[in-house]
C-alpha cells in the first residue's frame, strides 16, 4: 500500500517485526483443536491484505505515545487489539462473498465457489467470535464495550446498504452515513484505542477517532471508486461488482443527481444493462469520478487536520502518509 | 413446551414475569437510529421459540440461590445474560437458514425466500454482534470470556458438522462431539451463569455446567429424531431437513454401522434418493429410533443426577421437570 520505509527506515521496520507479532497472534487464537476447522481456516488466508487496521493501531500508538518514537510505547494490548480489528475486518469480507439467490442466478458462482454459502457463513461467524474472545483477554471492560458498539454499527451500515440496494434514489448523505457506518467506524476504533492505550490523553483519543472516521470514508470512497475505473489486474478483484449488487456509489449519485431528466434516463439505462465500460465513460465526461475523487481528498485533508494535535515527528509524519495513500492506491 | 404452572403456579409465574423483562432487554438492546435495520428486526420474531436458554439462565440461578425460592437470588444481570443467550441461540438459526446453491438448486428457495440470504447473513451478524455488547454491559469480563469461548465452541460444532456433511461413515462419537459443541456448549454456559450470578459457589456452577451439557446432548437428540419422525405439523418447520443437507443423526447413524453390508447398502440407497418415509421405517423397524430415545434418556438421567447438588425444593424440582420436558416434547 506505502512504502513506508522511504520515509523512515528504523520505524517501518519496527512496524513490521510489530505486524508478524500481530499475525502470530491472530494465527493462535484461530487454531482449533478440530483438525476439520483448521482446515477450512487455511481458506482466510485469500483474504489478507493491507493489514490497514493493525497497522492504524501501532502507528496510532506510536504517534501518539510521544518521544522517542521506539516502540515502547507499545503494549501487548495493542498487539491483541490490532489482532483483533484485523479479524472483525476479515470477518466481513466473508461474509459479505455470501451471494444471495439473485447473484447465483445472475453471475454464476464467481464468488465462494470453493466451499459453499453456508461454511462461509460459519467461518465468518468463527471469526468474529473469536474476535470477542481474544477482546476479552484483554480484560478491560471498556475495550469489549467500545468494539462491541462499533461490530453494531457497523452491522448497521451493512443492513442499511442492503436496505438501499437497487435504491436509484439514494441520495449523497445517506450513502455517507452508511459508509461511515460500514467502514469508518472500526477505522475510527483503530486510531482511538492504538491512542488510548499509549496512553493518550481523552482530546487526543478523540481527534484520532475524528480522523480515523474521516479516513475510512475517504477509504471508502476510493474504494469504490476503484471498483468503477480500476484496472482488475491492478485491484486484484472483479470489478464492477457494486452495480451488479445493485450498490449505487458516490460517482453514480452524483452524475443521477446532477442530471436534468434525459440524461438521468440515459445513465439509469446503462446501470440497468450492466454496461460497466459505457457507465465509466459516461461518468467521466459528467466530471462524476472527479466529483467523488474530490470528495475523498477532502475527507484526507479533514484526517491531516485532525492529526495536527500529535507531537510532531515521523509518527505523525507517518499517520499523514497513510491517509494520503488511501486515495493514491490502485488496490 | 412446559406446564410449570402445574407444578408451582408462583414460581411460574415468577419465571414469566422475569422472561417478559428478558424481552424488554432483548427487544431494546437491538433498536437501532436507522429505520431499515428495525424493519429487518422484524423477521427475527418469526424465530422466538421456547426460550430455552433464558429459561435456563433464571431457573438455574433461582435453584441454586437457596430458600426463599422467592427470586431474591435473580440479579439485573440474570435477565441482562438470559437476554444475550437468546441472542446468540437466534443468531444461529438465522445463519443456519443461509442455504448453499446446491441447496437452492435441490429444494427451490424454500427457506429465506423472504429477505435472501445476505439480509440474513447481516441479521445474523447483527445479532452476535449486539450479544456481545449487552455482554460487555454487564461488565465483568470473566463472564465475556466465558461466552466467547462458548461462541468458538460453538462455530466450530457447526464447521465440523458442515465438514462431515454427506459423511456417510460418521460415527457416534464424533456425532456427539459435533452436537456437544453446537447445541450443548451454550446451554451448559446458561446453567453455570446463572448459577454463579445466584452467588453459588464452583461446584455448584461445575455440576450445573455439566448438567446444562447432557441436557443440550438430550436436546439435540431429540431435535434430530424430530427431524425423522416428527409431524410436520406439531414441529412447526418442514421435516427431513437433515437428510437434505447431508446430515447424519443418530438413528441413522446406529442404523449404518448396526446393518451388514446388504442392509447398510439398502439404507444408503433411502438417503441417497431422500425417501424419508421409508427411511423413517426402516430406522423404526431396525430399533435405531429407540436407540437413539433410550441415549437421549441417558442424557436427561445425567443431568438430573448432577442436579442432586441442588439443594432440594421448587427450584431443583422445576430444572427436574425442565430435563424431562427435553425428550418428552413434540415440537
Amino acid at each position: 500500500m506505502l512504502d513506508l520505509a522511504a520515509i523512515d527506515r528504523p520505524l517501518a521496520d519496527l512496524l513490521a517485526r510489530e505486524l508478524e507479532e500481530v499475525t502470530i497472534i491472530f494465527e493462535r487464537q484461530l487454531a482449533s483443536e478440530l483438525s476439520a476447522v483448521n482446515g477450512l481456516c487455511v481458506h482466510i488466508e485469500k483474504y489478507r491484505g493491507k493489514m490497514l487496521r493493525p497497522t492504524l493501531v501501532l502507528l496510532s500508538g506510536l504517534a501518539a505515545g510521544g518521544d522517542p518514537c521506539d516502540g515502547s510505547a507499545l503494549t501487548g494490548q495493542h498487539r491483541a487489539i490490532a489482532a483483533v480489528c484485523e479479524m472483525i475486518h476479515m470477518a466481513t469480507l466473508v461474509h459479505d462473498d455470501v451471494l444471495d439467490e439473485a447473484e447465483v442466478r445472475r453471475r454464476g458462482a464467481t464468488v465462494n465457489h470453493l466451499w459453499g454459502n453456508e461454511s462461509a457463513v460459519m467461518l465468518g461467524d468463527y471469526l468474529i467470535s473469536n474476535a470477542f474472545h481474544l477482546c476479552s483477554t484483554v480484560g478491560d471492560p471498556a475495550i469489549n464495550l467500545a468494539l462491541g458498539d462499533v461490530t453494531n454499527t457497523l452491522c448497521e451500515g451493512e443492513l442499511a446498504q442492503l436496505h438501499h440496494r437497487m435504491d436509484l434514489g439514494l441520495d449523497e448523505p445517506t450513502y455517507l452515513e452508511i459508509i461511515k457506518r460500514k467502514t469508518a467506524s472500526l477505522i475510527g476504533a483503530c486510531c482511538r484505542l492504538g491512542a488510548k492505550l499509549a496512553g493518550a490523553d481523552d482530546a487526543v483519543g478523540d481527534a484520532l477517532h475524528r480522523a480515523g472516521i474521516a479516513l475510512g470514508v475517504a477509504f471508502q470512497i476510493q474504494d469504490d471508486l476503484l471498483d468503477l475505473v480500476g484496472h482488475e489486474a491492478e485491484v486484484g478483484k472483479t470489478l464492477g461488482r457494486d452495480l451488479d449488487k445493485g450498490k449505487l456509489t458516490l460517482a453514480v449519485i452524483h452524475c443521477l443527481g446532477a442530471a436534468g431528466q434525459d440524461e438521468r434516463g440515459a445513465a439509469l439505462r446503462l446501470i440497468e444493462r450492466g454496461d460497466a465500460v459505457a457507465l465509466r465513460e459516461h461518468l467521466e465526461q459528467r466530471g462524476s469520478i472527479a466529483y467523488a475523487a474530490a470528495a475523498a481528498r477532502r475527507f484526507v485533508d479533514e484526517a491531516c487536520a485532525e492529526f495536527a494535535i500529535l507531537p510532531p515527528g515521523t509518527g505523525r509524519t507517518l499517520m499523514e502518509a497513510m491517509a494520503e495513500s488511501v486515495i493514491s492506491r490502485r488496490h
